[in-house]
């Protein structure tokens, strides 16, 4: 079967598992904690030197590290990911607007306060990711004002984004000035199937 | 025919302006400089909410963001990217590697060093950021060691982590520890009909 490690909490984690069990396809999870430094012992380095969670492993011990990347892998063929073309290249575009634009702010923050209690330490840095975040938040109402998901029907985008948006209170953001985002999370609970981050 | 805006000496812009040439497809390069404060300008941010070069609009008008989903978009079907399957999934893995733990340390300490000019005001920020650099380097360096190309053969994986790696010494990143880096960058310009980054 295969093996997925990740940390219950973790947008990242939670991604490829909500989609797994959205195809319906079984996996191992094995908890991993980054917060315990699991993830920096040899053992764990020698299977991903870049010695990030989630990780999975193929039954014939293949590797393959980076929660987009697993999307895609899984969505191919399903209706989670178009044929390839513009559409698919829009969902694609999410996925990397995630990685690069929303979660080095929006999951940082909720990791600094929700996690280490940073919440008055590291104030001024909050601060200035918090802009980001936000600016991050605001690409997606614009969206979002005008349609249901962020590319064609619900896919893997959606997924994506839905791991640290849903979350994002924990890290002091108010969703409140964005109310296509908040309709947005409502819908994307609404698929058939769809299991919230609170499990891994 | 389509329109590319990017900025000269931008290795994100550089990206997909690279794989087009190397596939003899024509385009037009709109010279858009983040610098000067083009990106955001209101003209622009009506073409992308998020404000950023790369930007490419296909001749219907449609649009296009985030230099890997053009990659990922040009290259398919193409020697550059393998088809559905493992082995596009390590490809894609090494994308979000480049986006995630490579771009935001060698890219943006190269910006503030090589564009901004702050090698001394911000010395502290640099520090830290580029011990994350190194490390991203340091991944690279443990695969290259024992394969020529990140993934599989050259493919939009070597593209996309040529572009900042290529130039990290103008962010002050000394790639003498890493050999096996220096080696692949030098495999990477001997392929064909390859074009490095001085032009855009």
């Amino acid at each position: 079967m295969i093996k997925l490690y990740g940390m219950t909490g973790s947008g990242n984690c939670w991604k490829p598992a909500a989609l797994l069990r959205l195809l319906g396809q079984p996996f191992e999870w094995i908890e991993t904690s980054t917060l315990a430094g699991e993830t920096r012992k040899p053992e764990f380095l020698a299977l991903n030197a870049n010695g990030r969670v989630p990780l999975l492993q193929f039954d014939d011990g293949r590797l393959l590290a980076e929660s987009n990347a697993m999307l895609c892998h899984f969505a191919e063929g399903s209706a989670y990911l178009p044929a390839p073309g513009y559409e698919r290249s829009k969902v694609l575009e999410w996925l990397f607007f995630e990685q690069y634009s929303h979660e080095p702010y929006i999951a940082t923050v909720r990791f600094w306060i929700h996690f280490l209690g940073k919440r008055e330490a590291w104030r001024d840095r909050i601060a200035e990711a918090s802009i980001r975040g936000r600016a991050a938040l605001g690409v997606m109402e614009q969206r979002l004002a005008a349609h249901d998901f962020l590319a064609g029907d619900f896919s893997i985008a959606d997924i994506a984004l839905y791991a640290y948006t849903h979350v994002a209170d924990e890290g002091d953001f108010d969703l409140t000035p964005f109310p296509a985002v908040r309709a947005w999370l409502a819908r994307c609970e609404a698929q058939a199937g769809f299991v919230p981050m609170r499990l891994p």
